[in-house]
């Protein structure tokens, strides 16, 4: 498109870089910030550069982190004998969101695929090795999507944790809350049939 | 949601500001850039506060521009006589995507709506009748929406120019090339008839 002002296709060019933006959408961004407040357009680019300049990763599970342990391990509320194993960041932000867990995290950053060439030494594995050779782990919750990828995951450190004495768990797989059990697919539902639980807790109201 | 780091929450909250952009969408930008380098995301914040803060508005037709005058009417091929009446830089944004035009613009800057409080004395009529008075400009295109507002701009506009040897024309309106008669709303379909033309005029090749 030709916005004959070289500082309008600038803004442009860097808005279309982010995901799911094409240029129609980049432009009205753009018109739109060009009608707001110098000082708010200010602001808006300094807090993004300022995130991206200042945000840590947890030492201890590799979370974000404003400071050298994240909110979550920070906090003494927590439990810090449960750690809930999880790809990503976003994974974390997923269940949080639920407000029902009290214990920390441990971010892999990725689960193991041979095809995307990931590895177990690309994941922040030895960091949860150590993590439960400090004795202060009980409690390790899987947390991995119900792929091969996670699978082979969940497997690979389960091994790797086979020498210590803590407990290994994964979070259920079944049909969701709200779904309907004819669209479910085979293996789901199969699964769910083999791995069936007493009905009390089966309950929306019983599953806390 | 819970991001578990101020400087997530920040800039998710910054992006949230734009239009179209809700908070899960605002995440998955934020932890895009999280994933960029450092330089790259602090190109994009200082791009975004550059065009901000650089940005001019042509002294002549209003238009965006990097100077004090932008880049159509500065330049020495486009036809200065001929003026095309728009209502925002989306739309001389939109006419220069044609590549048919060569005149200049003048950018309104709204049209005349009593409804939004917007009157003839927020819009940018002084500075076209300057230009029509130093007898440069031949003709004026009016290139406003077909709506109420846009008609009304488009009648005050010519009656205050009645008085000088300027030329007032407004861009066709019937049905877009494209289009199916039948869908075609009844206004547009009967204007489209009383304002007929001879047909060589009418044909995709006969259009420029």
């Amino acid at each position: 498109m030709n916005y004959s002002s070289k500082l309008i296709a600038d803004a442009v060019s860097e808005f279309t870089r982010l995901p799911g933006i094409g240029e129609k959408t980049a432009l009205r961004l753009v018109l739109h910030l060009l009608k707001q407040d110098a000082q708010k357009v200010n602001h808006f680019g300094e807090t993004i550069a300022k995130m991206r300049n200042e945000i840590r990763f947890c030492e201890r599970c590799n979370n974000v982190s404003d400071d050298v342990l994240c909110a979550i391990c920070s906090n003494v509320h927590r439990d810090a004998s449960t750690v809930c194993l999880v790809e990503s960041i976003r994974d974390v932000i997923a269940i949080e969101n639920t407000n029902v867990y009290r214990g920390t995290y441990h971010v892999l950053g990725g689960v193991i695929s041979p095809i995307d060439g990931i590895g177990p030494d690309q994941l922040n594995i030895p960091s949860l090795i150590e993590r439960v050779k400090s004795g202060e782990v009980k409690e390790i919750i899987m947390a991995l999507s119900p792929t091969i990828e996670g699978d082979t995951t969940i497997f690979y450190v389960s091994k790797k944790l086979k020498e210590f004495p803590v407990h290994v768990s994964s979070i259920a797989r079944g049909i969701a809350f709200g779904g309907e059990l004819e669209y479910t697919d085979e293996l789901t539902l199969a699964r769910s049939i083999a791995t069936r639980l007493p009905y009390e807790n089966a309950l929306v109201k019983g599953s806390n």
